[in-house]
C-alpha cells in the first residue's frame, strides 16, 4: 500500500492535468451538435489506454456514440476485472449559473470544477490511473478490461446492444463501476442497490398555430392548461405517485433491512439546507432517505409551452410538452411502469385535447450481493485507504447498464464510487474533490490486489 | 369617391412597396435587443409624414419606445380627427413555422405575409395613405392628427403617461383606431367593444439548483409539479374561471344586446376548422363567440421549467414559471381582477413551495357608442366601399390605449379595422389582404369626408 500511495503522490500533478484535459472535451451526449466532441473524448481515451500499455485497445463504432474497449492481459490463470465508466456528460444548462465555463475546468478549494468532473469522467479516469499506478509499482495482479461508454446520460443504447453480442470479449469475474457517491464527510460506502429509470415525453396539441389570446381566449382549450391538469394528476397531495397499481410490484423491505440502510448517516436538516428547501415531501411512511432510494419516484424534468422570452406575448399556445422520468425499485419492471404512467396520462387528457405520450430509455433496478468476494475486497480496500469499513447504501440514481451486466453478462457488479453529494452532478458548477480523485486511484489499485488475494485463498 | 378610387389604383404599387419597406423593420417591442429597430421604425414613419406635408411631425422620446406625432392643419374652424396606430409588432417566434422570413415580406395569393402586416403596420399605414390620397384628390376636408406608438404589444406604457400630459396637443373630435378585424368574407364591421387585459407572471422556486432526479426524486417538491397544480386550479373542468368573485362585476347583457351581436355571422365549424381544433370549450351558458367577446377569459401564454432541449436530462428543476393574461369585460377593473388572480394563485401554492406572482401591464375594457357621428360616418364609408353597412361587433382582443382615449382625452374612439381572422396576427405567417389594405385606404379617406359632412350638417 505504501508504494501505491507514494506513486500517486509522485504523479499527482500529472494525474490531475490529464483529468483536466479530459474535462475540456464537451462530450454532451444528449445534444446532436456535440456528436464530434463525444467522439473526440472517445479517441482521447484510446490514446490514454495505448500510452499505459493496453494490449488491445479500440474505439468501437455504434449506431450512436462510440464505445471504448481496452484490455491488459496478465495471465489466463488469473481472474479478470472489468472496469466500467462513461465519458459522456450531462448538458451544462443553465449556463448562466456556472462560475466558470463548464468545459474550462478550474481547481478551487480542493475541488475540480467542470461538467463531468464527478459524473463520470473523474471516476472513470481514476480507474484507468489505478492500472497506471499498479504497473509502476507492484505490477498488475490480474487481467483488467475496460469498457467506457458515451451514452450513459441518454440511456446506454449502444452498450445495451453491444453487451449481449460480445459476451466473450467482456467476460470477467466482477465488474467494477465507479459512478456513485460516498457518504457525507467522505465516509466510505458501497452501493448495494440502484433505482431503475424510465423516461417519458408528453406533448399536448391544441390549435394548429399559436393563437391571439384575445380573439380566441375563452372558447379554445389551452394546451398548457391541459398539460398542467394531466401532470397534476400524477401525484397525491403528499407527493406519492397516484398512478393506479404503481406500487403493486414494489418489494417491501424488512425492518432489519431498513435498519441496516439507516446506518448511513443522513442529516435531513443538512440535506435540506444544501439544496435550499424548507421541507421534504413524499410518502409519509418512509424517511426522506428511503423515499429517494428504496421507494419509486416520478419527476417532471422539464416542460415548455408558448412564449417564454422577455416581456409578454399574448398567445394561446399551439402545444405544450413535458419530459418526465420515473425512478424504479425492485421488483418494478421498467416497461410495465412506463406503460402504467403512459396509460394514466392518456386517460387524463382533458376532453377536446389531443396528447401523445412516448416512452424513452429505461433501465431496471438493481440489488447487489454483499457476499461476493468483490464486495469483500472493495470493503478491505476502502478500509485501508479511508480508515473505516464502508457502509452499504442504496442509491437513488440509475446506471442503466449495471442491470445488464448482471442479467446479460452474468457478471456481478460492484458499485464502488468516490463522489460526494456536494459534487452537484447534473447541476451547474459540478465538481469533484481532489482528495476523492487521488484516494480513489489508491482504492481501486488496492481493491485489485485484495480481490486477487481473496480469490486465490478461496 | 371615384377620384379616391382612381387615385388608389394609380398609386397602388407605390403604396404596397412602402408598406413592404415598413414591414422589413423588425420593430419587436418586447425584445430589448430590438430596441434600435423599434426606433428605426419610428424614424421611418417621421420621414413618411414629412413627405406627405405634415406641418408638425416629430419623434417623441419616452422612457420606453418613442411615439410619433404628426399634424395636418387645415382650419381651426373644421373638426379634427385623431388617427391612432402602432408601429411595434409581436415577437416572431416560433421562427421555424414561418414559410418566409418574418421581416422579409412577400406577396402571395393576394396577401402580404410578414410580422405586423395586419397588426398593425398595414392598418396604421393605410390611415396615412388615406391622407396622401385626399391631398392628391379632394384635399383634406378637416384637420388630421396622428399618434403612432411603439409599445402597443407591451402595454402602451409611454403613451399612457403621455396622454394625460398632452391633452391639448392630442385634442380631437374623434379618434380613429384601425387595429381590428372585419367579419369573414370581408363583411364590414365596426367594433363597439373591446376586452380589457391584465398580464401576470408566476414563478415557483424549488431547490436552489437543478437537482439529480435520481438522488433527490421522491423527497423534494418539484416546482414544475407545483406550478402545474397552481395553474390547474385556475379553471373549472368546463373552462370557466375558478377564481372566487371573478365574475362579480361582469355586466350581464340583455337578450336584445346578445341578439344584436349575434347578427355577426359566426360559423363555429369554420372557426374550429381554421384553428384545427375538434371542439370549443368554455362557459356552457354562452356561445363560443360570446365566450371570446362579452365574457372574460384567462390563458397561459407560456410556461417553462427545467430542461427542454433535445433528448433527456434527468433533473429535478430549480424553478418553474408561467406567463398569463386575463381578458376583461365591462365592468371589470384590471387591477382588481389581477389582484384576485394573484391572491388565488398565492393561496394555491402547494405546501413547502415558494411562489412569486407579479402583475404586469393592464388595460380596461371599452364599450363604444353607436350614436356618435363618428360611428355614422364610418358606417356610410364602409357601405360605400364594401357594398354593405357594417355589423356592430364586440372584439375579444384589447387595445390598451382605447380606454384611455375615452377616459383621459374624453375623445370618443371609433374602431374601424380592416383585418381578417385569417390574418393570423400574433402567429407565424401573419398576413394582410392586399384588397383590405387598398380598400382600407379608400374607406378611411371616405370616412373623413363623411364625418365633416355630418358635423357641418349639425
Amino acid at each position: 500500500m505504501e508504494r501505491i500511495r507514494a506513486c500517486v503522490a509522485e504523479h499527482e500533478e500529472r494525474f490531475l492535468a490529464e483529468l483536466m484535459d479530459f474535462l475540456r472535451i464537451p462530450s454532451v451526449s444528449a445534444v446532436p451538435a456535440h456528436a464530434r466532441d463525444v467522439r473526440h473524448a472517445a479517441l482521447w481515451l484510446v490514446d490514454r489506454f495505448r500510452e499505459t500499455g493496453a494490449q488491445d485497445c479500440r474505439l468501437i463504432d455504434t449506431a450512436g456514440h462510440p464505445l471504448v474497449f481496452a484490455e491488459y492481459r496478465v495471465s489466463p490463470d488469473l481472474p479478470t476485472i472489468l472496469c466500467y465508466g462513461h465519458y459522456d456528460v450531462q448538458p451544462p444548462d443553465p449556463l448562466g449559473l456556472w462560475h466558470c465555463g463548464p468545459f474550462e475546468p478550474v481547481r478551487r478549494e480542493g475541488r475540480i470544477v467542470a461538467r463531468g468532473a464527478s459524473d463520470d469522467k473523474g471516476q472513470a479516469y481514476l480507474q484507468m490511473k489505478a492500472v497506471d499506478v499498479l504497473r509502476r509499482t507492484h505490477g498488475l495482479p490480474c487481467n483488467v478490461k475496460f469498457i467506457v461508454e458515451g451514452e450513459e446520460e441518454v440511456g446506454s443504447t449502444a452498450l445495451s446492444t453491444f453487451l449481449p453480442a460480445n459476451r466473450e470479449l467482456l467476460k470477467a469475474d466482477v465488474v467494477l463501476v465507479s459512478d456513485t457517491a460516498m457518504l457525507p464527510g467522505n465516509v466510505p460506502a458501497i452501493t448495494v442497490g440502484l433505482r431503475g429509470i424510465v423516461a417519458l415525453e408528453v406533448e399536448v396539441e391544441g390549435p394548429s398555430r399559436d393563437l391571439h389570446s384575445g380573439i380566441y381566449g375563452g372558447a379554445v382549450a389551452n394546451p398548457a392548461t391541459m398539460l398542467c391538469r394531466m401532470l397534476s394528476s400524477l401525484h397525491t397531495n403528499d407527493g406519492a405517485i397516484a398512478v393506479p397499481g404503481y406500487y403493486d410490484e414494489v418489494v417491501p423491505l424488512s425492518q432489519e433491512e431498513r435498519a441496516m440502510l439507516a446506518q448511513a448517516p443522513f442529516d435531513a436538516e443538512r440535506f435540506m439546507r444544501e439544496i435550499g428547501v424548507a421541507a421534504c415531501i413524499g410518502e409519509s411512511a418512509f424517511t426522506p432517505l428511503e423515499r429517494t432510494t428504496i421507494r419509486p419516484s416520478l419527476d417532471i424534468n422539464g416542460m415548455i409551452s408558448g412564449y417564454t422570452g422577455p416581456g409578454s406575448k399574448t398567445v394561446l399556445p399551439s402545444k405544450a410538452s413535458a419530459k418526465l422520468t420515473a425512478r424504479l425499485v425492485p421488483n418494478q419492471d421498467a416497461s410495465v411502469a412506463a406503460e402504467r404512467i403512459a396509460r394514466f396520462l392518456r386517460e387524463h387528457v382533458p376532453s377536446g385535447g389531443r396528447a401523445t405520450v412516448s416512452v424513452g430509455h429505461g433501465a431496471e433496478p438493481v440489488v447487489v450481493s454483499m457476499d461476493h468476494p468483490g464486495y469483500r475486497a472493495a470493503s478491505q480496500a476502502m478500509a485501508e485507504v479511508w480508515g473505516r469499513s464502508p457502509v452499504p447504501i442504496r442509491g437513488g440514481g440509475s446506471i442503466p447498464v449495471v442491470a445488464l451486466f448482471h442479467s446479460v453478462l452474468r457478471v456481478p457488479p460492484l458499485l464502488m464510487g468516490f463522489g460526494q453529494d456536494a459534487d452537484a452532478i447534473h447541476s451547474p458548477n459540478e465538481s469533484f474533490g481532489v482528495e476523492n480523485y487521488l484516494k480513489g486511484i489508491e482504492t481501486v489499485a488496492s481493491f485489485m490486489r485484495h480481490y486477487v488475494q481473496l480469490i486465490s485463498q478461496g
